[in-house]
């Protein structure tokens, strides 16, 4: 049968969870665009002066990204939540005028559902965004979104993550007077990145790397951080991920010949801000591949790349880069005999206090 | 001369400065305290509601602390700024009632400036933490704390971290209503810890390694991240930090028995938050060691231990308890035959955009 087909070959259902993404995204704008919609008229009703931003593992890149797109759409200040606050120190926090968004592919967390529910007490508008819209994360919410990725199996999360970044750029979208059109170029997008060929060079390059660092800036920074860990959870390597600026405060000393540094490269004012990184990752002798389309690529020069569409929408763009590096970690992991949708020592919904 | 000598001995500088950090503290609390006091003030008078962090490199994870400290003793939310939505994004943010606080070195570089500016011309009260009083980041700052560490010469900072932490929590201590008298107790502790001979274990059971992890929750969380830094950038190790919770959603698959594991435990909840994540690093093979105190060290079982001073108080522990990593990590670097004070591709003061 088909079911024990996919159960027994490794890589087999992220690979089919990562072909799925199209379908995901085309699908969400279909049942849920309405929904996201009420969400968003509420939010602007409500003016929010603050967003906190609850989330961990891939789920935490996508709080990344929602954090650039609220400054930057919207101009609130915005910051990542740190729930030990909450569930170590017991803080009294004052939230009245704070939007806190919570974030989690299951919503079973036992630190988030806890935080959140502080976070209320406190004052907070609280929003979950989910692929489980019956869960204790989002029942404990005042308001809850889905991301209606459909069950999600693989261990290392895909088609979740790209899932709830489009919820959130139509949550932002919406909320800031858009109409969430332009997502509906991003399936014709995706369906060119998620059978690509040209992985496979990159893959057999970094065979039998231990170490590698990914970088990003700006709306590229979610998609180095999101790339170093499927690495890590599916390959077992050590990859480490910068925002371009932060890799240059100290840790671009580690840069050798022997360390391979992925950089994900976005349009306009953000490769200007990369292209003297590369320059210095250059200096230190570093085998650099860039992920990023034929424009950036010309302002980037590497040893190898990894091709992705020109003309998306910076804020749109990654939604779609991370596709290749998804492509590329499954890879990786199956040429070195591992099997990433039952990584070692991991479980599909981990729970932390 | 001994001026040559101090040049000329690979380390000299770093471990003098960091042998210096008592003297620093104790400074800092002698001419620094009403200036900080009166900053205190203004902002008990200006009531921010929301408070922003800017910073990278070793001054980020003085943010990170601060983050913890104002969230859990002033209950405000905080972030951390990201400084592209300025100087990548041209944003324009309602940041009315938001305090935005620098913290750098030398403050001079440029994104920090510059998303300084930015945030005041958004409305933001604006506070520079620098150990340069006369730097650009201070001048254009509407208010400044000078942390008094006296010039840094090690391309790797460590006295103007500690010094950092100290004026931070003075500055939330007074805010809060304290007066500041806790952080007299930190010269002694801290005369105990800069010569410490039990650094030369570790550092000799970690001559060969190629990567390390580093772990910390709460207020032990800047620690690790630090720890990690040093280690990056005096002894080019691809050190990990990662928050304890973080850790387990995903990236603990690439731990195994190669991979030493350094938690920074702390007392109270935070040292019931990590027992599991020890127990999770046991389970993988991992080679533990556990920095803190006796009664931490009872509760985390490891192979290798760096101890710390019992009784310290968890939101003071972090001054304390960098300081054996600081030891460790150039104790690394000049067993491979590194210079730390001049580390490979940095230079004391960073600019970046």
């Amino acid at each position: 049968m088909n079911t024990t087909a996919v159960n027994t070959t490794p890589g087999a259902l992220m690979l089919a969870e990562i072909r799925e993404q199209p379908d995901v995204l085309a699908r969400q704008l279909d049942t849920e665009l309405e929904r996201i919609r009420s969400v968003a008229a509420h939010l602007r009703a409500a003016r929010p002066t603050t967003v906190l931003l609850a989330a961990r593992g891939t789920s935490d890149h996508a709080a990344i990204y929602a954090k650039y797109l609220i400054e930057t759409t919207l101009g609130l200040p915005c910051g990542l939540a740190s729930m030990s606050t909450f569930t170590a120190y017991r803080a009294q926090a004052r939230y009245e005028n704070t939007l806190w968004i919570a974030i989690s592919q299951s919503g079973g967390s036992p630190d988030l559902i806890q935080s959140t529910q502080r976070a209320a007490h406190c004052g907070a508008t609280t929003l979950a965004i989910t692929n489980s819209p019956d869960s204790p994360l989002a029942s404990t919410s005042q308001m809850s979104i889905s991301i209606e990725a459909g069950t999600e199996r693989a261990v290392a999360a895909t088609k979740s993550y790209t899932a709830s970044l489009q919820a959130i750029w139509l949550l932002v979208d919406l909320w800031s007077g858009g109409d969430g059109s332009a997502a509906r170029t991003l399936t014709d997008h995706m369906r060119r990145q998620v059978d690509r060929d040209d992985v496979l060079e990159v893959a057999s390059r970094y065979r039998f790397i231990d170490r590698v660092i990914t970088v990003g800036r700006g709306f590229s920074y979610p998609t180095a951080r999101e790339g170093a860990l499927k690495m890590m959870e599916t390959s077992y390597v050590g990859a480490q991920a910068f925002s371009g600026a932060d890799l240059l405060h100290g840790p671009v000393a580690m840069v050798d010949t022997a360390c391979p540094v992925l950089v994900v490269g976005a349009a306009g004012m953000t490769a200007d801000l990369l292209a003297p990184v590369v320059d210095r990752l250059h200096d230190r002798g570093a085998d650099i591949c860039v992920v990023g389309p034929p424009s950036v690529q010309a302002r980037l020069p590497a040893a190898i790349r990894l091709l992705t569409p020109e003309g998306v929408d910076e804020r749109l763009a990654p939604i779609v880069q991370i596709v290749p590096l998804q492509v590329l970690a499954r890879q990786m992991a199956t040429d070195r005999g591992h099997d990433p949708d039952q990584p070692r020592g991991l479980s599909k919904a981990t729970s932390t206090r």
